[in-house]
């Protein structure tokens, strides 16, 4: 262990933010070792001060107000949007707003998949899918008539994009995948996977859930064509989320929810809307979340992504070469996973792993973790994971090899 | 003004809640006149409390972890939809959370109405209605080609019932409307429209938005079918809302967005669902929103919404008593308006009325209130318009006034 301490104190030394994180400790101030930031990330204090100052000092509606209050909101939540596309590479008028990356897929599954997919057509998911981009897809299929093809996986768990080339033909219409495997870690070679897409007139969508916090994403680099992720997962509050996309396919997609903000002109003969991004953005929106969400994007790149992205991989890397010592270990994905360790412990269900864990003040997840399908291809019900955030560090991944040498000694 | 003065006094003195609100001051410490509770209500500070204690110290996510916080989130999640059901008479699992009304309207109308509207079926909305509950049904008709009635006013601004029960046939399946007009506050026979609505065999939608801040609501008593309001507009966080439904219908509608959370068993040949409210709230909720919400509904009741209503009955009493003496104002809706008082100055656009009230100190809304179909009955572009919250009192209406009279001088 003393070499791999030594590397992740390093790490830990290069960023060593706990203190930031008001969730990090247990009420009696003891550490927590939260290991579930791949569910959701810990907030940083700036981010519970700039959403209690918008919630309370400073608060007013947006976009509607005549008094000067009302206008300072609406600029303060127009620079979210412009700091959440700044964040990924695109333009402030290609980002919507919504509740999370699942609302962000439903939007194009509903608006630009009911306008555009028709009996016949075709669109290429992988095995390794969240539930968030399966499910959508298959009740626009009811709706629609279309066939959905499943990428199948390499063997140390990516998208076989090889594969994908074999099985995509010009009935395709879009290629939606994950960005970073939400169980495995994988990180998914997107431009190529953009290439492949574009090379039969498909579009890609990438769910970004888990790359968006731990890998620097520039979705013009990338050639995509739709981006969704979480604010949550990002050190943002619960609530919000976004869609990048481009600006040409934005405009040409029919709205999704009726409301106000999103109209130009409402009579009951006929009713006129507003150009993108406000065309999908019904209703009073989140203003509060997405400020919130723009001061922990501020407080990401403060560190910098790419310092983040090395210091989660180190710790990844630390973590398998422990885990792999232990025989009754199973280790899923592959070795350069993104910030995310599955693993099974034979002859302990996840579930009794997490259980004793949490005695331990050690915090993964046990189950399936919203991609059935997955847990199919793996032949397992569920898995243990272990996934690090920037504040994650060389004491947590010691917490938790603790608390598995004591599971195995219950268990043993 | 002395008796008016009095008459607000005591109704003051009875809430005098004034500093429970961070919002309510500028930032050198004065005293912020903020008559714009219909757009959006302040948040006391119990609220912002919640909702940092929730995303600081106290966050997790719900519904997954097998840790002790995880299940005490989930706890905290499933208590507030109890207190929101509580709150308006209906029962938990018929409680579905959304990011406002505007996305719970919508929700109907994408589920139900998809489900079980077909050609030749008609609803029936009303010219006071918001946009919110316009737009909705009219991308709703461009699916299913049914066909919209619209219910004319009273010569006072209300729905016309009498009028409703001369429209309404065997055709109509639905009835949705305004429980109080976000222009007018005219409150809504809501019982009588629940039983005009049956008697053809149609459901009815209420959009309580404007109601539930300013009068006690049973979803019970009021017999109606769906209940949809914002939690923005109650004293809670921005990002949440909730749909209440008869657990029949609920249980009888097809989902909406696919994703996490929403689902039985999800395998690439065949997906079945959760039972309601769960099939309705895919993805990640909204958990320190509905926890803030949960915080806000307990605030309204620990002083009473019967208080509230008195006093905001009495704050327009006053108002519209003063405004009247006004020559050169028009006053909309009926007496008896629940919190919210349209006007408008002759000579004087509302929007140069906001304007200058806001160099006073005094938040007004001018606009068409995502109204444009009542705007258009009324012959008006705009209102001006004051409306009312818990914390709103004499001396709120002073500078009302005030800045009225220094608006008239100018354009004398």
């Amino acid at each position: 262990m003393s070499a791999t301490a030594s590397a992740t104190a390093t790490q830990a030394a290069i960023l060593g933010r706990k203190a930031d994180f008001p969730g990090l400790v247990n009420s009696d101030g003891s550490p927590w070792h939260y290991l579930d930031t791949a569910a959701t990330a810990q907030k940083p204090q700036v981010v519970v001060d700039a959403v209690g100052n918008a919630l309370g000092r400073d608060y007013a509606t947006v976009h509607r107000g005549v008094y000067t209050r009302s206008a300072e909101m609406t600029l303060g939540y127009e620079a979210a949007r412009r700091r959440v596309a700044e964040f990924i590479g695109g333009a402030e008028d290609e980002i919507v707003f919504t509740r999370g990356a699942t609302e962000a897929i439903n939007l194009v599954a509903q608006t630009w998949g009911t306008a555009n997919l028709k009996p016949g057509d075709r669109i290429l998911l992988s095995q390794l899918e969240h539930h968030s981009n399966i499910v959508p897809w298959q009740l626009i299929q009811d709706r629609t008539g279309i066939e959905i093809d499943v990428c199948p996986l390499t063997a140390d768990g990516r998208i076989d994009l090889d594969a994908a080339e074999r099985i995509l033909t010009g009935a395709h219409k879009l290629v939606a995948l994950a960005h970073v495997s939400n169980v495995l870690g994988s990180a998914l070679d997107a431009r190529r996977a953009a290439d492949l897409a574009h090379g039969v007139g498909a579009l890609l969508l990438l769910d970004g859930c888990q790359a968006v916090p731990r890998m620097a994403v520039d979705v013009a680099a990338l050639d995509c064509d739709f981006y969704a992720f979480s604010g949550h997962k990002l050190y943002g509050p619960t609530g919000i989320g976004a869609l990048w996309a481009r600006a040409d396919l934005l405009a040409a997609t029919p709205p999704w929810q009726g409301g106000g903000s999103m109209i130009d002109r409402v009579t009951f003969a006929r009713t006129t809307f507003a150009p993108p991004p406000q065309r999908f953005e019904a209703g009073t929106p989140a203003i509060v979340e997405a400020i919130g969400l723009a001061a922990g994007i501020d407080y990401v790149t403060s560190i910098g992504i790419d310092t983040i992205a090395a210091h989660e991989a180190e710790l990844v890397r630390t973590t398998r070469e422990a885990l792999r010592r232990i025989n009754s270990v199973t280790l899923f994905g592959p070795e350069d996973s993104a910030g995310i360790v599955s693993f099974a412990l034979s002859g302990v269900h996840p579930h009794d792993l997490g259980t004793i864990l949490d005695e331990e003040n050690v915090a993964i997840r046990a189950g399936h973790h919203c991609a059935q399908p997955l847990m199919d291809h793996l032949k397992v019900p569920a898995t243990a994971r272990a996934s690090f955030g920037l504040y994650s560090d060389e004491d947590d991944v010691a917490a938790l090899l603790r608390g598995i040498e004591r599971t195995m000694r219950i268990f043993g």
